[in-house]
């Protein structure tokens, strides 16, 4: 198995960019692995899609990437003469992941920091993106190379902030925080994922993770609650099919609002 | 805030090394976050050590560590002369994290990798271990540096792979699996967390992140399955209390056997 992943055989750095137009930047966060930054990027990017607005995603967890499965979407892609074209979901997002530059998904990319940093700003500057109103960063866990490239190297306008109930997945996304604060990026919302499951037999809130500690966030990031996402099996299974865009949940409208509305954009949509 | 923290202020590199005599150091990885590998690491650890083991935790997740509050373990700890004395947990684990070392627990750790896996070396080489059986070492999410530096700088033995039921985690464990072997380090056994949720009104088990997909994984990682663990809410509660040391499950005895058994010590237990 061939580990060595080259870099992107593209032209330049950065030539893409002088053809790209995009509005806003928003990077999905937390700290703390699996609270689900992919399934929220995912489910964000197909409400704002559907409500009008063009919308991509430049996955930034380059070495353990969700999207492309959440999209059913597979590479390679084939750099152009400019620069690389994204793939397009099903309702039409552009998507743009390391995953689609290795020739099998489960390929590990066993890169050092500065490799890492390196790979997104080039999933920036490389792609052509097009025209965008909104590009949704996804970050992988962590505060290292991934989180400090991305909120150095690319203009992002804010940030939304993913946790869990658990006090302990708080504590480390406080930390995110903190980050954000000290590199000077506003922090939009705070979306609570898994914070319940709703049993099919009784219909009853079990809280498997335990009482929500989500105000201990808000309160740190000085930033509204965006949403409360429930545990949904039906949605793990589309997920896994590849079919986020169809997932349905009371809570996304809501979410959707509360997003356009903290992060406007010059008006481009016709509805 | 301070978010830039300093380095270990420890003796030259390593000196804590010719006093400690470990005699099996074991990883805990994933490549996906949030699949429980602190919790897996804790509940082995603990297990281990009410066996008659003598066990120790390096905590290797620099900017997400876990471990400090699943045992409610709170620095700072002061270097002496020779090294870092690790903290003691409740039943007599030695533990170290990078958390140990902050003024607060919420505080980032903003470092680029080659400062991640020297703090990882020095974790390792600065802290007065002592005599141990078993030293488990709880990795970061990903395939960069603390994973490369963890298993090129350190005498892993073996591996304990983590997962979860989704097939968007094993997809990204697979990848773990795949460096892990490049690299030539044995995956001793796969864990499945997560695997099911006991709903305590009907007793009925719930597979709220879908069918497992944890044979894919053995198959990769030619690998026996070590446990299959449920979601329970009182587990959460416990580990959110710091009492991860008080966490029954019955599928426990049957871990720690198969863990034994595939990492077995040279006798120096007294029961």
């Amino acid at each position: 198995m061939n580990t060595t992943v080259s870099m992107i055989q593209a032209p330049a750095e950065g030539t893409a960019t002088n053809y790209n137009h995009i509005q806003r930047v928003v990077a999905v966060m937390s700290g703390k692995g699996g609270v689900g930054k992919s399934f929220v990027t995912g489910l964000l990017a197909t409400a704002l899609s559907q409500a009008g607005y063009r919308v991509g995603i430049l996955d930034a967890d380059i070495t353990g990437p969700s999207i492309p499965m959440l999209f059913g979407l597979k590479g390679p892609v084939e750099p152009g003469e400019v620069g690389i074209q994204p793939l397009q979901s099903k309702i039409g997002i552009n998507v743009m992941s390391m995953n689609f530059l290795l020739a099998s998904e489960d390929q590990p990319v066993i890169w050092r920091g500065p490799l890492i940093g390196r790979a997104i700003t080039q999933l920036w500057g490389d792609v052509m993106w097009g025209d965008l109103d909104y590009l949704l960063v996804d970050l992988p866990p962590g505060t290292s190379d991934a989180s400090l490239t991305t909120m150095q190297s690319l203009p992002v306008n804010g940030i939304v902030m993913v946790t869990t109930p658990q006090g302990l997945a708080s504590m480390v996304v406080r930390k995110a925080v903190h980050m954000a604060q000290s590199v000077g990026v506003p922090i939009i919302g705070v979306v609570e994922n898994m914070a319940y499951f709703v049993c099919p037999d009784t219909s009853k809130r079990h809280f498997i993770f335990g009482p929500s500690h989500v105000e201990e966030v808000t309160m740190t990031a000085d930033a509204p609650l965006l949403a409360q996402l429930p545990i949904d099996p039906t949605v793990a299974a589309l997920c896994d099919a590849g079919d986020i865009e169809k997932v349905e949940l009371a809570e996304i409208p809501g979410l959707l609002d509360a997003f356009a509305r903290a992060v406007p954009i010059r008006a481009t949509k016709e509805i």
